[in-house]
């Protein structure tokens, strides 16, 4: 698998938010425009993501699988980042209700913020939010990269930054919602 | 040295690119933006260049050695592509005279276009500029990138791209043209 030098990709990152900064009117545009990025580079890498995990049509649709696809294949694959993978299982609900979020199946994906140098993100390494950019949201690439991988396997999914190195936080957590009950069906048919 | 996924960066190179055209009003703005943002790269890259290298102070100055420092450390290392480097060494002028162009010192710097998948190129692998943006400097980041590194080592060059596959060349080529005579003076001595 061929691979680029993570300063460089980190530069180049900043170089897009700094772009995306400068020709937006305000942080909710350059927010929207950062996930749109980022779901469109999703869609393009889905095959090759597929390419690198044992998830098969069916399986897919398992949660836990999904988490851990998201940290080894993801993290570790695309960004030599090696992350915490956590997966908790939402509460069960009637059939043909959704659950409202912190009754969701979610995956937690965590790992080192600045301190430790030799894990050095390849996103966020030297990135501190100035005051004037609260509410940026750095990581919207790679938030949105997962979201619209995940969308094109039929997985909907909210994600939520829930630790940010860039603001401060020892770590970075994802944390990931899936919009429906997965579990329930998937193509149609129960899987579990 | 940390990594990242080619194709991640590949397609967050093409994400920044199609920013890029959206804001600007037109392809020579738009390639003076690719420029810029590459040459803010390169001055941040530079020292890490250096630690790739065993290019020192003085020895720096030799075009030669430039020219093997960006194929090997600078291609190889930093995007994964093998490269390959020919220095050309330019008319002798009288002292104080800045050679025109052709009469310069240059380094030409080559790899394969996308016929070769097996060697995909991080940058350009599935690009191919349509007729409506003829002119985009799509390289513009990477041109940009070593005209900064090399800016902040005292080495002024000019780089202009030969071949280029995203226009359909089969091989993709730079020319460093070194803005004067290196092998003059360096750092206020003579090093040949």
């Amino acid at each position: 698998m061929m691979k680029v030098n993570a300063e460089l990709f980190l530069l180049t990152y900043g170089a897009i938010v700094a772009q995306i900064i400068e020709d937006k009117k305000d942080i909710k545009e350059a927010n929207e425009t950062l996930l749109k990025y980022g779901m469109a580079i999703g869609n393009r890498l889905v095959d090759d993501f597929l390419s690198k995990t044992d998830l098969e049509t069916g399986v897919t649709g398992k949660p836990e699988a999904i988490t851990q696809a998201i940290a080894k294949a993801g993290f570790k694959a695309y960004l030599g980042l090696t992350a915490d993978a956590k997966f908790i299982k939402g509460d069960e609900m009637e059939d043909g209700i959704e659950p409202s979020r912190e009754h969701k199946d979610r995956a937690i994906i965590e790992f080192p913020g600045k301190a430790d140098r030799g894990k050095m993100c390849p996103v966020s390494a030297f990135v501190d939010i100035p005051e004037h950019l609260r509410g940026l949201q750095y990581w919207g690439i790679i938030v949105g990269v997962m979201k619209g991988a995940l969308k094109m396997l039929d997985i909907p999914v909210e994600i939520e930054v829930t630790k940010d190195s860039c603001v401060g936080d020892t770590k970075t957590e994802f944390t990931i919602y899936f919009d429906k009950m997965l579990t329930h069906t998937y193509e149609g048919r129960k899987i579990e």
